[in-house]
């Protein structure tokens, strides 16, 4: 039984379709309304989405480790952000809500993503009802999916990311501001359903997507970036990538080919929030998961 | 007869393509070197560049209008690098260089815009040949195009803005990464086979945007954003826009329609450096212009 779901936007300040959907949650409550459960929403970093920056000292999705959570000399404005939010969603150990939605976007063409909070049968049956109504959606497992992450989204084992995009920073796309809101909708459906017995009919199997390495951009000595995304594989998310096949294009035209034995699928290709983090693209293999029948 | 070429990046210094490519040409100047001119490189704000970000204090492509690099009490980073460059390319009366090519990446749908610094032949013949060379070019006129602006291309009568995109800020694009440096090189022949008396044909006719006015988002009282760029309109740069098509979608849903009485063709739709400035498209009607015989 769901008690309590919490929508959180504006995780990243300048992820601008979870900052304008939680405005238009606050001014309109009555649409996250359900019979069975209770919804809260959260503008998880309203200094940041001021400032339309994703954030003003640290990166706020990487603040909820428990160790960090725990350690009082962390006091950057994302760190005492983290604190409060866990103040009010409840800590790992005692949570306050059942569910985290957490709203963002990407300058990847990532399009309807879901990246689950846990492998919880909850959350893959969620996904494969998700997938058969919006056959766009796509369900992309971190590496980290089933352990204590620095997440947000990891404070309850049930919820998601939702990715959408691709989507400039500090843009608004109306496109995938109505199809993000519609998605909130559905699954606020399925657990009002849920709650009261009757789950909508949902596939048995899943395709997940799930990530088994990063690679960063080539770099010189001094740590500068020496090529980019080749163009033969921009935009090209969950696409197969074969060995050989481009994947940089050095700045003086040199291609640089993919160099491991198996075929996988990148996500997160040229995310600009990800050029400090050092990773270029996320590669996930393809699964097909059958789902637990409980749940 | 051209002596002096400046090719300047980095103005915005989330603008990554410029960046790259002074980068690219400070490691590599013999790529811009021809016989009859020379060629100079300038990263224009090195730490917005740095901190991946437009600006440190403000932008600075507004920093050039005559009365404030003429004031000493205007002291922000940006105030300063603007007099420095002024210090470097000359000041408008005592130019130290003959043409400036400032390269800008949006967010819109602008495909490879030229924005000329001024209506002088030069500038319409060598976006005339340009054209006709690369038939994705368009010429873009600014309001004030002829006039003393605060933008750093309006040092010298002769150049353009390169502006190209969609680019979200932050990320490299290698397919426009390598327009942009294709145009460059054709720029810089042109240049100096004009220099040697040999100037290429280019067609006596220009299709040129001319902007007319700019459009805000529509907002509340307390200034906040009720609308985003319509589905239907975003991405659609340069495409005519008639009177009642859609413009705006509110949060709720609501399309709002272009009121205007004449077919306009909107660049800049949805350019995220703009929302901050009031500015959610800015209007262009088509012009065919004839270029002048002497140039």
């Amino acid at each position: 039984m769901i008690r309590r779901v919490a929508v959180v936007g504006g995780t990243h300040g300048n992820e601008l379709t979870g900052v304008y959907l939680i405005k238009k949650f606050e001014q309109f409550p009555a649409l996250l309304r359900r019979s069975s459960f209770e919804t809260i929403v959260l503008l998880a970093n309203p200094e940041a989405a001021a400032s339309n920056r994703r954030y003003i000292d640290r990166d706020l999705n990487r603040c909820f480790a428990q160790a960090d959570l725990a350690n009082p000399a962390l006091t950057t404005y994302e760190d005492r952000r983290a604190k409060a939010i866990v103040a009010q969603l409840g800590p790992r150990e005692q949570p306050q809500v059942d569910v985290i939605l957490d709203l963002h976007s990407t300058t990847s063409n990532m399009g309807l993503s879901l990246l689950p909070s846990s492998r919880h049968p909850f959350n893959l049956r969620l996904a494969a009802y998700l997938s058969a109504l919006y056959p766009a959606v796509r369900v992309c497992c971190g590496v980290q999916c089933d352990q204590d992450t620095p997440l947000l989204r990891s404070l309850t084992p049930l919820g998601f990311t939702l990715e959408v995009g691709a989507i400039a920073q500090g843009v608004l796309d109306a496109h995938y501001f109505q199809q993000t809101e519609q998605l909130i909708h559905a699954i606020l459906d399925y657990i009002d359903a849920s709650n009261q017995g009757q789950p909508p009919p949902a596939p048995e199997t899943l395709k997940v997507y799930q990530a088994i390495a990063s690679v960063d951009y080539p770099r010189n000595d001094a740590g500068e970036l020496h090529a980019m995304i080749h163009p033969q594989l921009q935009h090209r998310d969950y696409e197969p990538l074969h060995p050989g096949a481009p994947m940089f294009l050095t700045f003086s035209g040199e291609t640089l080919p993919y160099e491991g034995e198996n075929i996988v699928f990148p996500v997160f290709i040229n995310e600009a929030a990800y050029y400090e983090k050092g990773i270029a693209m996320v590669l996930t293999e393809k699964q097909e998961m059958t789902i637990p029948n409980e749940c």
